[in-house]
């Protein structure tokens, strides 16, 4: 039985020297916590992938600049650096690093270490706010669909977009535990997500912490179930979402829209606003796709009578390939869910949430 | 570096009473062969999945009735018998078994075996020069891309519709062959097919051994690199194909239809006309699709430090679900490569060149 969970990350209730953070590399055979006292522990966290979604790696690095403050002697320009390197490529990290930086000013004068975990605390409350209301619109949606059928509300979803990835709620999840708050039946299809299977890991583990009923399918399974009307609803995540609604989310995530259009399923993405990249206008040209090790495809990690063990499924000769995602053009999106309500995957739908960036 | 082999089964070429199979169980991490000399030898081969796919079963318990013969001892009807339950829904089984069957008349008189094995190799060649016919005729779709492009053809296959499912060539993969036999640049993305993996472990250990270039890629995977250009053409098998068109196949064959259609690829099926079912017009409605264990989603075995071992994926408390077949709709596929020729996947186009089923 899963371990129910409230958040990925969080203070100690006695002692506020230690955050807590859950082990995600042993999911979802083993939940274990980590308990961070130092600046390196929320670095090797970051670095070793215990933690992974982009909120939780901010909130992570945040975190970790509050820590550094407490030890003593290191220079806080590097204690920045360092928490920021963690993961290179990782925007939110070091945009979260830095507003925690910018709110401690002075790291020598009294209550620098105070000021960095209020403004720590403040990212993780904005993020744990904005899952909450692509929630709050996004269960609308599966409210609508119960309200005209018998039986629970299937809802497919693709990868990990759920309260692991984030601090609370997570996106394409958040609509799902608040419909399941609220005693409307649902029941999830989930993906098991190849190469990194952070659908039959990851949001599997999640989904059953929370006691909401679930199956696991492979990728390959979700355009059958959409063909015999067992999808009522695809919702996903996005990684990156264009002016224009075009949604770069996990490999795979195309082939499932493709599916939707064609079979008259609604397809909608969890999109909070920091994921909307309002400079680019053409996902398929624009955004390029990080092509990660063909070692994720020709080997496997799972649970043997031996623990965690990883095996290899590929001829040693074949080579592999491990593009880690696409780009589903905007046509194919029925609706983006923001923390500002649910628009079409357009220009002007976004806009007409989003005014500021006319 | 894979094993070269020719024939998934054949007669040893000094000692006619054994037949050679290769161990598919093991593949690809070890080949193997294994040395039938008796009837049980073959029912084991068949029940325990040494072999698998319908021509080389059909094949395996034809060779069964004259490795029987050659023992003595047991009645001829309950050898029949016997075989044929070795995997009770194989049609192509019963049928080989029966023919083999007949054509030996009294078992009783002299030449029985020798009729039984005079039948057995005629029904491997029929299936050989089908596999063989559709390369030819399919070697021509590779042969136009390859006279109006640089570098190999990128051809995209499912499953595995190779020549360890038949006896020699196979059927999506026999146009392949064939181009790379003619000097034809040939390149092929394998879908490692969740949740059994026949792509990662079986075309991708077939194409090795036959020297052909190619790249393992997870199912989720083949609708972004259509979209960029790097498919040329689609080509996978079928197990069942309607009078109408529609293609039964392994499950997410479906969504690389899809994918093809979306972005403009060409999607051909090797469709041997064995695999035609002229009774059925409606492939969605009328085909049942099977449902096996969820044990094949949530367990996979591969090859680790101590051989060959078996690793849970998903939450030991989460369901799983596995249909293992999927119905493209006629209107996805570009045409079937028949062994009598290429023709629309319309029933007007399979009547055309199998005018006796008009």
């Amino acid at each position: 039985m899963a371990t129910t969970f409230n958040r990925t990350i969080w203070l100690d209730k006695t002692d506020s020297a230690i955050v807590h953070i859950i082990d995600q590399r042993k999911l979802p055979h083993v939940f274990e916590t980590l308990a961070m006292t130092t600046a390196q522990d929320a670095i090797a966290a970051i670095a070793d992938m215990a933690v992974r979604g982009a909120p939780l790696i901010g909130a992570t690095g945040a975190y970790g600049v509050y820590l550094g403050l407490l030890e003593s002697g290191e220079e806080f320009g590097s204690l920045i650096g360092r928490i920021k390197s963690a993961r290179p490529t990782a925007v939110n990290l070091a945009w979260a690093v830095d507003r925690v930086a910018a709110a401690v000013g002075d790291p020598q004068s009294s209550g620098a270490a105070d000021r960095a975990l209020k403004e720590a605390e403040a990212i993780v409350e904005e993020d744990v706010e904005i899952c909450r209301q692509i929630g709050v619109h996004g269960v609308m949606l599966i409210e609508e669909i119960a309200a005209r059928k018998q039986g629970p509300v299937n809802v497919l979803t693709h990868c990990n977009a759920g309260s692991l990835a984030t601090i609370e709620w997570g996106t394409a999840t958040s609509p799902i535990y608040h419909a399941h708050e609220r005693g409307i039946p649902v029941h999830v299809w989930v993906d098991e997500t190849r190469p990194r299977n952070q659908g039959a890991s990851l949001t599997a583990y999640e989904l059953g912490a929370h006691g909401v009923p679930h199956t696991v399918i492979v990728d390959n399974a979700g355009g059958h179930l959409m063909q015999h009307g067992e999808v009522d609803l695809v919702l996903v995540g996005t990684d990156r979402t264009t002016r224009t609604g075009d949604v770069c989310n996990k490999i795979g995530t195309y082939l499932k829209a493709l599916a939707a259009s064609d079979c008259g399923v609604p397809f909608y993405v969890g999109a909070p606003s920091p994921s909307i990249d309002w400079a680019v206008r053409d996902g398929l040209k624009e955004i390029p796709i990080e092509e990660r090790t063909g070692q994720e495809v020709s080997h496997l990690e799972g649970q043997s009578g031996q623990g965690v063990t990883r095996v290899r499924l590929t001829p040693e000769a074949s080579a592999c390939a491990n593009p880690a995602f696409d780009v589903t053009p905007a046509r194919l999106v029925t609706g983006l869910i923001t923390e500002r309500g649910i628009c079409p995957a357009t220009e002007e739908g976004l806009v007409s949430l989003f005014p500021e960036k006319a």
